[in-house]
């Protein structure tokens, strides 16, 4: 049979499929989402098999298993390792959500859906067009999938998994699709991507509160030493001032800019997609710099004192924050890590007692512009879509891009199949289906046109 | 009857009293507590009735009612309207607390329970001191009570209170204790009182959170501008930076200065009662000036983004907190809000909304160390007590003492019966059962003294 009329006939119910799937809330940051975690593992897995994969288990780690099936057609044919992750993020805040997070719904040709995009939709299009090429007897090289469940917690597990996995994984590129487009419409292939380094750091400063009558004047307040140590982090220019942390930042050539500067990334569609006021970063780089080849640094959480309805008059005992960096390509997150720990080790006063937590760490990934892989993504993505592919650095960190390099000595393919305004990690997450359907296609043009390039 | 024995032999009944004075979790910071607040209103109203007084009435006011009593002897003797409040701060942390908050309980001469010292026992000590006097037909002057409920969210309700009820209160001097000694076992006079402005500062740079990859390093991030404004608040040496803050905060005299050292509050002392590492202020004054006629500036409460277990890459949308000084006598508290607040909206950059909010806003006191009233406590302490007591400035704020002052026109004697290890507005509050019994007498002497100094 005809690929296109396979897909055609199958259009509602490769629909339907998706929508089970993203029913299933698997978040993997909360601890009470631990039963649905393994429901979409399992759910997958029966799904794998149905879709003719071979060898479909789930494999365990320390954490959540990851889902593996494979079809090996002929070993003088290029091995494809697709990976994605069925783990989403926490849907709150709930009550900003038009329609339920776990109700997949649709409207306006948009399937609406906490991982519609991020990433049950995107790893589908690859499931559905091997399913295609395996039911049609067409499939032009090797497939292996690994789909894990602890992608939105860091991937904790995945490095040893990939070690003690080596040979059962054995490949000879890897295609992942977990990211969005830098413009409305606008097919885009990752070349790098970010590693992050995030930090909890909680001050103490006293055994209980205090009453900020009798003592203010005389203690110190911890909320007032983090924000004094939050404020040497990074000043009003966008530096971030920790001594040594641009050692390894590469610096961009005229060439690349020139190159750079054809990604239509403007500070009004960042605007717009965002809702800030204005624009704000390091003066002498363009926003898809200070994006994907200039190191960031965020506060993510702050807490410490009375933060109810009303007023309470303490000095709060403690005071905490979440502190993360995104790493641009060169700089090593354990290098980071420490840095940032020295740093704050350094300033802090002797008011308060400091402790501080790295809770992920993980190196930022980079793939040659002339890798067959990003030759047969092109191709695909401007077959499927009907326009030009980009190349772009990308802001965000996939840890296994880091780990297949390193330990596996493959390169990861990221072809991006998200529009920039998909809500990832927010609110009204959604995908579109036009990017599912031709996404599959895209899949389908890139398994074939590896065997071109290879 | 002799009151001694009067007092002798009612010691358990004094203390079953309060104790279920203290069962009633009269907290008038959360709104949960509304019925509570009521039903502390109504008990006392009844027990005033009990111990004697006469025109026994809770009187109404915009927010939580007003309890008073009278027993007017004599119209050639002096008039003391005695002040105290039912309502009490959060028991939270409630993990914190060794006992139940609102079960009191004795340990080795020690009441425990939120509002045993702050203020249920020192408010009761008058009210058993009149009943006695009453009883035992021995009152030497006239006394008028009024208890209030809302002290502890900075009585919104009191100023317009006296302002209508300036003929149902008059008096020629006012008694309150609601405060703790500057050091163990060291009567206190109070001759001074800090302002108090709360504020609650909220700043919003987007409509939902951000995904840290994508937008790190294009857009402000809250937290960091709240950081920002704070660390320009107050520098590290303890000095307040907003300009004009220190206009009218009146200079401490040598003479004032030789006077003060002689109150025995030690950095080693506030150590050992706050657990703090080490003392922090401004270098060029003692601790005693610090706390009582020095501006100060804390944050006593922070929030925005991801607080909870684990890591949320977000770059949050808001951040908030509270803010709030202590003003020194002579400062005015609508200046200094004024102030702040320009301050503020002077340094926030434009990448956020900002948005203040004046929580509490109240000037400081002061009473001239002359007064007969002052003369009267010195004495009483001195008897009940056995050690001559103090007179010092205070660092807490009492925002009734200025009302009085400006409405009435009469002085308010602050005589503290508190402890300094008392832990007001914090877990294991206590009131020493030797301050309780003592303090019984001490008010009695107080009134029977004014009649020989006034």
């Amino acid at each position: 049979m005809n690929l296109d009329r396979f897909l055609e006939q199958n259009r509602q119910r490769h629909l339907e499929e998706l929508k089970e799937f993203l029913k299933i809330p698997s978040v993997s940051t909360l601890p009470e989402y631990h039963d649905n975690i393994w429901q979409a593992a399992e759910w997958l897995k029966k799904h794998l098999i149905e879709i003719g994969l071979k060898q479909v288990k789930t494999l365990p780690t320390e954490g959540n298993p990851i889902v593996y099936g494979e079809y090996l057609e002929n070993s003088s044919k290029p091995t494809v390792l697709v990976y994605g992750h069925y783990d989403v993020q926490p849907a709150e805040p709930i009550e900003k959500w038009r329609t339920p997070p776990f109700t997949p719904t649709i409207k306006e040709g948009k399937l609406y859906a906490r991982g519609a995009s991020d990433n049950k939709g995107q790893i589908f299009t690859h499931l559905k067009a091997a399913e295609a090429l395996i039911k049609n007897k067409a499939l032009p090289v090797n497939v292996k999938f690994i789909i894990e469940g602890e992608e939105e917690i860091g991937g904790p597990s995945l490095q040893s998994f990939l070690e003690k996995n080596q040979k059962l994984l054995k490949a000879d590129l890897c295609l992942i699709s977990d990211g969005t487009w830098v413009a409305q419409d606008l097919p885009t292939i990752v070349t790098s991507l970010r590693g992050i380094v995030y930090l909890e750091i909680l001050l103490t400063a006293f055994s209980r509160d205090l009453h900020s009558g009798i003592y203010g004047g005389n203690v110190d307040n911890p909320i007032q030493v983090l924000a004094f140590i939050i404020n040497q982090l990074k000043n009003r220019e966008g530096k971030i001032l920790i001594p040594g942390i641009y050692d390894d930042v590469r610096p961009i050539t005229k060439e690349e800019r020139q190159e750079l500067k054809r990604i239509p990334l403007t500070a009004e569609q960042i605007q717009e997609e965002t809702s800030a006021f204005q624009l704000w970063g390091e003066k002498e780089f363009i926003p898809i710099e200070r994006k994907g080849l200039r190191p960031s640094l965020d506060i993510n959480g702050i807490w410490g004192g009375f933060s109810l309805k009303g007023s309470k008059t303490i000095i709060p005992s403690q005071a905490g924050a979440k502190i993360s960096l995104r790493l641009a390509p060169k700089q090593k997150a354990e290098k980071v890590s420490q840095q940032v720990r020295n740093f704050i080790e350094k300033i802090v006063p002797q008011t308060v007692k400091l402790e501080i937590k790295v809770m992920v760490s993980s190196n930022p990934y980079e793939c040659p512009q002339e890798h067959p892989g990003i030759r047969a993504a092109k191709t695909a993505l401007q077959k499927a879509f009907g326009k030009e592919p980009i190349l772009a650095p990308q802001g965000g960190s996939i840890p296994i891009t880091e780990y297949l390099d390193r330990i596996l000595g493959i390169k990861a393919i990221l072809m991006d199949l998200g529009q920039p305004d998909d809500n990832l990690h927010a609110p009204n997450e959604k995908f579109n289906l036009d990017n599912f359907y031709q996404g599959i296609k895209a899949s389908i043009y890139f398994l074939q046109g590896l065997t071109k390039f290879w």
